[in-house]
This record gives structure tokens, C-alpha cells and sequence, in this order.
């Protein structure tokens, strides 16, 4: 049966929903999973303070509040006792002068990005309108939410090198400024998959950009501030006449029950309440009740603070070491800054690199990774091919052997190119190097050089 | 800031909704709810048995489960859990040969005919093609759906009299045989408002046409077979090549936590998994372990039978006795034929009758009702203004008092018309007849005649 073009579209195996179904399909879960490693999952870890609280505040909401929140259809707005508990603490935090009409609690982030896709980009009465990513890499579920051919574009970041071993990516706001029929930028913030944060400059002039298209910046705040504060933010969420700020449960630990809300201007918000008014009704209610106690007794502060920042700090020191430890020493790597986050992301500036080849390599090995290009717009950019990203949210020792494993397969990956040409440009290292088999890291210890 | 033409289209208040505001408008939970008497919600009722099994379920899922399902994501077809147990449910009530490729469980069903009329809607290949609603009046929630400027296209149901004081809807086989462009037809059946079902003649004729058009017949069970059985169906559930089956736990008792399923061919469901995988990830997952439990223990099944069914038979009978006492004796009414049902759903054939007229005095006696026009699509067809929905949720006294000023409200808006002028087609009782003012039961009786 023939869908429609946006059917087309809206179905179709993007790929990082590709890598997902080949890691679905190997059975992780059984028995059989011992022998694998997962470094793949956006899931957040297991932290057993954010499973007590979301448990008890759950058993909590059962208690009390069954029937009124299960029994019964509810307001697409939300519950007035999340919707109310939304805006006492946001006002409270930032001092947003917000009430119940700046917030909408939605089934996920994700359904509030795709209501918000849907609303501002397509065909209008000023003309056809895009959705716009302007900091590559970002979140590879983005380039999902369109329904037209066309529909989104993206602007890939600079890339800046820090110290010896870091980078970060610098938006490239002159391309940003070129870009033509914009209805909605959209950018996660800190980013998945790299945990940075684009500076309180750059979020300004990303706004102000958004104004000059009437268009809106949703900026997706799913690991910062105010929670699940996994990647500090040096700066409060942004409040301004084009920005719709998404917020979620999802990596507070309660990723499963997809309740998130946006807040922003009530002109942002009305139109996603219509939209899920009919579409949706409204997101599941007993959980909005736990959510909402998490708010409004400020427990989620406390979590926050006493358990999930120290945990993805620890995490990040433990994948630094690691990496330190283990990666072959002659290779062109660095990671994105950072001190904490549920992911490192690694560039790898080698010619031979391939971050299918290393996808392909380590799941003949046992470990799945995400290749990086599934977080890039298809392009011609070589970069987007030379990263990839590590979850975090394995135990300590699954990262030990995932990342003893990774570095044993980029040695044998770069011993298949008998010559590696590389040429004079961006600072690194020249030289055709002969690569040897196994174990050739001090070979290619001569070959390391700067990631442009 | 502007929307795009389908964000005005999804975003835009429909009649229905305006309805609803209005009615949210008022403080119904408050001590002020005392002085209303709401015969407006599409609410189940509250039914001690139902809320005991889910309560505990959901506190059996809370036990064994929260880890798994609240603190991971999970699959987009819906937890494993879930969905094996759909299809073991519905191989042995109906024989069908099925399994996890046949279901995908959705965050409410009201998603799910969305992602269907989104997926097989709209420009493709073939041209343009509508959404088509066979048999109205229907849930007012479909005309919300389309993304399309003139997306859809409805049909009225031709109103067949049976006996004295009942009748039913025919599916208007001949009008749907002529519609032109049709990339999903969609239908409550059992039907919000009338609690009637197509017959199985029908729904065999309106799956063909579907497959003449190479086009989806979405079919939403809400209130039928297997469960909640709310109103009977003297057939299963048809499978067919062109056929998607809607099922939900809303009316079961669970409307708040939108847990709903699709069954149906692998190549009809497969396209709404990946709509969901790209725009809302998955259906919140404790509660589908609650519904997991409830399928797999058939607990679902002694809920339905010794509860919801005896249940809404009661409220049936409750609300027919009601009306034949306290209706207007003279005045032309009919209800829609029926042995249960979460509604009433009644026609006046009055030339003086106005269903906004009727919202509107019922309110200002503290009763909501809802018009029915809002079941229709915008026409010229006067019977959409001769007809209204009472939901039959409230408790007993509530429906006694609410009928009470109803007939009230009636009888005082037939007396405002000082002649009226009865047309001679139909079969009904012809004359202009002088209506007294409050309480001209009698003078009312002399008008009496079939509805039309």
C-alpha cells in the first residue's frame, strides 16, 4: 500500500535507526549478551539514587493519585499539578515572570520537537519553510521530525582544537546567517553526542537569527541545566520572544515513561497544546503526577546534585583514563572537551579512518559504538566520517574492555593501509608512514598529529 | 509568529474543542463542581473493579518491572512484553496467525489514527488523497487529524427509524462508493456518539472500497470487541489486507496513561513503527506492563464481562427510563438504538431545534451537554443540528437531574417558537402547531412524529 511523500519521509530508516535495528537485532539482553559490549546506548546510566527517588515518587502517585491521573482523560496542557509545578520552579530558578500558559508537557521530547517541526517548517503563506540544525554534529533523532522532502538542512560546526588531546566545535555563524527559508533551528544543548555547550554569544546570536526569520529556536536542554545538569552549562536556559526551551525526565533517569514540557513565550507554546489536543490528547498522566513531585518538593535538585552530576563526572574521568591508557599512541585522535557527559566523542584524522569500517571492526569484536556520520546531514564533509561516539553508560569495567577492544581494532584498521599520504595542511604531522600489524603503536605514534 | 499551512490545520480550535475549553472554562473539580452536573465527558465511568485491577497491575509493574521499563528506553513496536502478549490474546480469541510483526502499541490511540492519516494521507504518487470519514456522525476527534487543507471528506449516515422511539444509521454504501481520492477511510466502531456498529455487510463493503482505492481502513475498537465491550458487536474484529484494527485500554478504565495497539497485516503496521520510531520513540512502558499483565492473565477478559459490560447495560437502562419519563410528551425525539453504551445519543426533529441553542440553555441550568454538529462534518445537512450527546458517566441522581432540565431546557426552547411549520416528507406528523410556554408538555405531544 502506497504511503504519501511525507509517509515516505516520516518511515523511512534514517541512519542511525539502521545501526539501531542491526544492534536490536543481536540479542543483548539473554544470556548471549555476556560476550557483548555495548558502548551504544543513549539510555542514562543506572544510578541507583535516581531509580529510589522516581521509584517511591511513582508508588507515591499510585497511592494518592490513581484515580484522578489514570482513570480519566486529562488536559492536553498538561496536569495542572505538573503544569504548576513547571512554572513555580522555573520562576524560582531563573526568575521567569511565567505561569501555566508558558508550559506544555508532552509524550517526550521528541514528540514535542516533531509537533514543533511540524508547525513551523513546510509550505506557508511564506512560501516553503525548512528545519535547520546550525550546530553539526547534534542529535541524530533530529533529521527524523520533517515531513518534506528537502525539509532539513544543517550547517556542520568548526571545529577547534584545545590543549593537546581536545577539541570543541564553534558554530559557524556566518554560514548560519546564509541560510535562506528557515521556519525552525533546532539544536540540543549540551549537545548529544558531543556533551558541549554552544556559548551564551553563539545561543544569542542563534536567537536573534531565528527573530530576523520569524522563525523559532527550539533548543533541547536534555542534559543540562536545570537538570539532569549532565553536562555543565555556563549560562541559564535562554528566555526570549523566539525560543522554546524543551526540558525532560528522560536522562533524570526515566527515559521510558517520555514525559517532557517545553516553556517558553505563550505564542510558542498555544500552538503545541492545539497540536496535541489533536493529535495526541495529552502525555500519561500518573507519571506527570511523579514528575511533578519531583518538582515541587525540589527532590529532583538533590538528585541532581548529590548523585547524577558526581556520577557522569566520575565517568568522564574514567573514559579520559582509559582513553589515555589504551588508544594507540601514534594515532590522530582527540575527544571533545569536557568533564563530564553520557558520551565521548572521538575524531579519529587519519586518511584510512572510517567510522563504518571501526562500526563493522568492533562488532566482529564483540562492542557496539555509533558511527559519527549518523550525526552529521549527508555531505561531502570528510570529517563527519572520522568520529564516532562512546556511551558512558556501561559499568566500569564493560568500558575497560570496550575501549581494549576499540584500540586493538584501530590498530588493525590502520595496518591494513600499507601507506598512509598525508597531506601538509592544518597544522599536523606529515609523512607517508609505514603501518604495521598488530601492535604497531609505536609506529604510528609517528603519525599523531592535530584534528582539524 | 506564523505557522505553516498544516500547523494551521493541526493547531486550529475545531468545534469540538471549543466546546471542551468551554466546558474546562468552569471549575468542575472544585467545591463550585457541586452546582454542574457535566453530561459532556467522554470519560469511562468510574468502575471499582476496574480501578482495583489496574491499580494493581500497575503496583505489580511498579514491583517487578520499574527498572526495565521506567529507567530504559524501549523498543518503538512496543515493550516485548506488550506486544507477545497482543498477539497471543487475539491468536486465541480470534485464531488469527500473528505475532510481534502484526502489533505496534502506541502512546493512545488517537496517535495512532494520526500517524495512519498521516502516512497514507496527502500529495504522493498518485496524486492527492483525503482521509474519508464512511459513516458520521463520529468521534469528533477525527476532523483534528488531517494536516491537509481540505484533507477530509465525510459521508452521513442515512437515519433508518426502528419502532416507536429508536433508530439506527446505514452506512451510505452508494455516497461512499462515489468518493474519489480516498487514502484512508476511518471508523469508530462501535461509534462515538452512537454506540452503534456498522454491519458486518457494511464493513466487508467498506473494506473493499478501501482496497479499490488501494487505500487503509483504519478501524477503531475503542468501545467493542474484545474489550471494553462497552457496546456490542455481533462480529470480530476483521482481518483483511486493507484493514488496521484500533485497540485501546482508555475505555477498559485507563484513558489517563494513553496505552492503545494496532493489529494488522505486517505491511500496514511496519509504516507506524517507523512513524514512531522518528517522532515519539516509543509508548510510556510501565503501564504497558500493567496492560501486558492484564492480557496475558485474561484478567482483561473477567473485567470486561463481570464489570465494564454489566456496567454500562445498567446506565442504559437508567438513562432510557429517564428519558420516557421525563422528556417532552409531544416532542419528535429518537434515540439511537442500543442495549449499552457509555452515551445517549438523541435527534430531534423539530424545525425549531438547535443543538447550540440546547449547549447553550443547558448551561445556564448548569448542564453540559454535547451539540452534535461537531460529530459531523460542516454541511448543509440540517439533521446535524437536530441532535446531541449525553455521556452516560455520571452517577444515577446526576443523569436523573440532568434529564430533568433538560426536558426543561426543551420544553422552554419550544415554547419561544410561536408557529411551528412542519414540512409534509418523512412520514412525520405534519401541522403548525402553537407552542405554550414553560411546561406545554401536552401542546408538545401533538407534534410528535418520526425523526428523520
Amino acid at each position: 500500500m502506497r504511503t504519501s511523500d511525507r509517509g515516505w519521509q516520516l518511515t523511512r530508516l534514517t541512519g542511525i535507526r539502521t545501526i539501531m535495528n542491526d544492534i536490536a537485532s543481536v540479542d543483548l539482553t539473554a544470556g548471549a549478551a555476556d560476550a557483548w559490549i555495548n558502548l551504544s546506548p543513549g539510555n542514562p546510566s543506572h544510578i541507583e539514587e535516581a531509580v529510589r527517588m522516581w521509584r517511591e515518587l511513582t508508588a507515591e502517585a499510585l497511592d494518592d493519585g490513581f484515580v484522578g491521573a489514570s482513570t480519566r482523560y486529562g488536559p492536553s496542557r498538561g496536569t495542572g499539578a505538573l503544569v504548576q509545578a513547571v512554572a513555580g520552579y522555573f520562576a524560582d530558578a531563573y526568575g521567569w515572570d511565567i505561569g501555566p500558559g508558558n508550559v506544555v508537557v508532552g509524550p517526550g521530547s521528541q514528540l514535542l520537537a516533531f509537533a514543533a517541526t511540524t508547525l513551523y517548517t513546510g509550505q506557508g503563506a511564506g512560501g516553503f519553510r525548512r528545519l535547520a540544525l546550525p550546530r553539526l554534529p547534534d542529535y541524530a533523532g533530529y533529521q527524523g521530525l520533517a515531513q518534506d522532502h528537502g525539509g532539513v538542512v544543517g550547517v556542520d560546526a568548526i571545529l577547534e582544537p584545545k590543549g593537546e588531546r581536545d577539541f570543541e566545535y564553534r558554530v559557524d555563524l556566518a554560514a548560519v546567517g546564509r541560510l535562506e527559508d528557515v521556519g525552525m533551528f533546532l539544536l540540543s544543548n549540551p549537545a548529544n553526542p558531543t556533551g558541549g555547550c554552544v556559548t551564551g554569544f553563539e545561543l544569542g546570536e542563534l536567537a536573534a537569527t531565528a527573530a530576523r526569520h520569524d522563525a523559532v529556536l527550539v533548543v533541547d536542554n536534555a542534559y543540562g541545566r536545570p537538570f539532569p545538569n549532565i553536562a555543565p552549562v555556563p549560562y541559564p536556559p535562554l528566555w526570549h520572544p523566539h525560543v522554546l526551551n524543551l526540558f525532560t525526565f528522560s536522562k533524570a533517569g526515566l527515559p521510558g515513561e517520555r514525559i517532557a514540557f517545553a516553556v517558553g513565550p505563550e505564542h510558542l507554546v498555544e500552538p503545541i497544546v492545539g497540536f496535541l489536543a489533536n493529535t495526541a490528547l495529552h502525555a500519561p498522566q500518573l507519571m506527570q503526577h511523579a514528575a511533578a513531585r519531583a518538582l515541587a518538593t525540589r527532590r529532583i535538585d538533590e538528585l541532581v546534585t548529590t548523585a547524577i552530576m558526581p556520577h557522569y563526572r566520575a565517568k568522564r574521568l574514567v573514559i579520559d583514563k582509559l582513553l589515555a591508557e589504551a588508544m594507540p599512541g601514534g594515532l590522530a585522535w582527540r575527544r571533545h572537551a569536557g568533564t563530564s557527559g553520557m558520551f565521548s566523542w572521538l575524531a579519529v584524522d587519519e586518511d584510512w579512518f572510517d567510522d563504518l569500517a571501526l562500526y563493522e571492526a568492533l562488532k566482529e569484536r564483540g562492542v557496539f559504538i555509533v558511527p559519527g556520520r549518523h550525526f552529521f546531514l549527508p555531505s561531502d564533509n570528510p570529517r563527519r566520517t572520522r568520529c564516532f561516539r562512546l556511551s558512558l553508560s556501561a559499568g566500569e569495567s564493560d568500558l575497560g574492555e570496550g575501549v581494549g577492544r576499540m584500540a586493538a581494532a584501530l590498530r588493525e584498521l590502520g595496518s591494513h593501509q600499507p601507506f598512509v599520504q598525508r597531506g601538509d595542511h592544518g597544522g599536523r604531522a606529515v609523512g607517508g608512514v609505514q603501518l604495521q600489524e598488530h601492535g604497531a603503536d609505536k609506529t604510528l605514534d609517528s603519525v599523531r598529529g592535530d584534528v582539524q
